[in-house]
């Protein structure tokens, strides 16, 4: 409080927030004229050109094509970001593989790599080595695109601590507080951050997917896991230590298998990718199990061949996420709710019981339960949500960049 | 759009939102002289002294005692809220009471009125008549201590829709699409508000409870109905249609008995107060029901002496209530769970099983479930909260008394 009369404090905080300004309206109505820049902001055109030159010189925004607003006059020139201005990486790290991904300020996909491998019962420094040399081969890939990486953006399974960068609990890895950066861990020679892979799943549907279309939303990432990335007026609603959205702990059944958080009849039991592969009969990818590369293909043949096992395992699943889902409707009240990862392949067997179950469980005192939509973005969703992360940072604080 | 370079309407919403920030940083530091209100909000003095001017013009602050402020110097004229510039209007409808609460500016309770009353089987229109005449009486008994009401906050349970005032759905009142304004409705004669009774119950709970100390946190009103009210960052979380925090139609036991939500083995059927008071083989407050003026009074005195059946029936809603509660921990991961309505006066009985069920079902993930604490405001939360929010209005639009 005592500084913030602080004259040169206030300046440099305005113009920061005003370059983002400038940025955002760019980057939503390009190609824009200066003059229209000024309407759009309130700023005067002085300070908009002014704006815009440090933008330019930061290699952010370049003049464009001529423009023609409005109905009368001579074309303006229009100012557009530049898409190869900064790229954005994103990492993942899950249980049965590791993603890179990066997009550039167009947020368009200009790298993308997945490799499929277990890391159950692997050193957590080896798992992280391997992200940082993916990370490392994504870098390269791009600038020989001419592409400059600003920053990463890292996918984890599990609670984790972000600030500190140290996963505190990933059950399905078998990581306890484990800290990602510093040797032997990750090594991105970049700005970095941290987030729980569920909540970056519902990032990428929010920007690549159904996005605003989809009101605030529940995201559910069915991996080996389950999580849900909950999204509310546009963010992500993290909770006060930032592990909400837990919801493959829910109980549902009381009786049911363990699970590896030290409880018992958790939904990732009964809903997991591990668990519905158990139940129809089939081999889980795994060291030395001997399973085929994509054990949810092998489960989908299955299902539309009429398998009873597997109709049977995905029904269960699908009633226990039901379950599950009714409880977060009841608690959170979100427009819509959109099935990721390894539930889109599945929709079309898992999702009639989902419904059945919502319908009846929350939809009575608030006429119908929402709307249950599939991801089609799949496993991939959560590396994007983390490279476009990263471009919102640069968007939102461009002044870092210069 | 094209309105935004309106002058005379920026003006307007500018001087708005000054006089709030003035109004706001006096109350939080009152009594202040002009020279701190101008360090504190960064305006200029003579912007200060002229804002200050409208708000006593309006009769919200008044030039007070001489402050020191510092270590030299004469001492300067403080300005405070006037406690009786404005006071704000709680009112409340539960399924067995109405009640009536009046603050003023200063947040002191300066009325009170609680009516028992059974409104099952009742007529909505006799039922609002009634809250009419008791809002009627409360204005009145506060004219006569020079104090007039700004404005009002109905607190109504079950889901309704805030914008048009509309109860669509109380289950436990059996109200459907309910207009509780216009005839033969709600007659104020003040600008209303309306909400959820939990929501407010929470609201309660945050400025005249536990406070800013509990973080965020989810109150839980314990009444005929169970609700839960979720505030995060000091506002509540309402979710996208307002149906946020119907913890009472989470599914406690799947073969339970049915609810009037059309549901079966609801939270309520199992932890509401008459759940309990049934199970506890006691008579429930209701029409021709010969029960006792207070049922929960009774069921103390029971729990207290021993009785195996009130205990038991207790044990079970708290491991009932426990069990939803690790759902809610796990969607939405509050600093803390605060017990509110009926289960204040139960508290000592119902607390350990609630708090048992909750380390087993989010606690091995998160290391240690968030403390359950209990409010010291009880059945009174809501509508306190209701006469609260109508003060936080005036606080934050002043302009509008003007």
């Amino acid at each position: 409080m005592t500084k913030s009369g602080n004259a040169p404090v206030r300046h440099a905080t305005m113009r920061e927030r005003n370059l983002a300004v400038v940025l955002e309206r760019i980057a939503r109505h390009q190609p824009v004229t200066r003059a229209r820049l000024a309407e759009l902001t309130g700023f005067t055109k002085t300070t908009v050109s002014n704006l815009v030159a440090l933008l330019e010189d930061a290699g952010l925004v370049r003049g464009g094509a001529p423009v023609h607003e409005g109905e009368r006059g001579r074309p303006g020139v229009g100012v557009s970001v530049r898409g190869d201005g900064a790229a954005g990486l994103g990492l993942e790290v899950n249980v049965d593989y590791l993603a890179a991904c990066v997009l550039d300020l167009g947020k368009r996909v200009r790298y993308r790599h997945v490799i499929s491998s277990d890391h159950r019962g692997r050193e957590p420094g080896a798992v992280l080595a391997a992200l940082s040399a993916l990370a490392a081969e994504a870098v390269s890939a791009v600038a020989a695109q001419g592409l400059s990486v600003a920053g990463a953006a890292v996918a984890l399974p599990g609670l984790l601590d972000r600030e500190d960068g140290v996963v505190r609990h990933a059950p399905n890895l078998g990581w306890t507080d484990v800290p990602v950066t510093g040797a032997p861990g990750l090594d991105l020679a970049l700005p970095a951050e941290y987030d729980n892979e569920a909540n970056l799943a519902a990032l990428g549907e929010l920007w690549f997917g159904g996005g605003a279309g989809l009101g605030d939303f529940v995201h559910v990432s069915g991996e080996i896991g389950i999580g849900a990335g909950i999204v509310v007026d546009g963010r992500v609603f993290r909770g006060a230590h930032g592990f909400a959205g837990e919801l493959g702990h829910l109980v549902a059944e009381p009786s049911g298998p363990p699970c590896s958080c030290g409880g018992r009849g958790c939904l990732e039991q009964i809903a997991g990718q591990e668990a519905i592969l158990r139940a129809a009969g089939l081999p889980v990818a795994g060291p030395g199990t001997g399973a085929p590369d994509d054990p949810v293909r092998t489960l989908v043949a299955r299902l539309e061949a009429g398998d009873p096992a597997a109709r049977d395992a995905v029904e269960r699943a699908g009633r226990a996420l039901g379950g599950a889902l009714a409880s977060v409707v009841n608690i959170i009240d979100p427009d819509t709710v959109v099935l990721g990862g390894v539930f889109s392949p599945l929709a079309d067997w898992i999702r009639p019981p989902i419904e059945a179950v919502l319908a009846g469980g929350s939809g009575s005192l608030r006429r119908g339960a929402p709307p249950v939509e599939v991801s089609g973005l799949a496993e991939g969703a959560a590396v994007l949500g983390a490279a476009g992360l990263v471009i919102e940072r640069v968007l939102a604080e461009p002044a870092l960049l210069l």
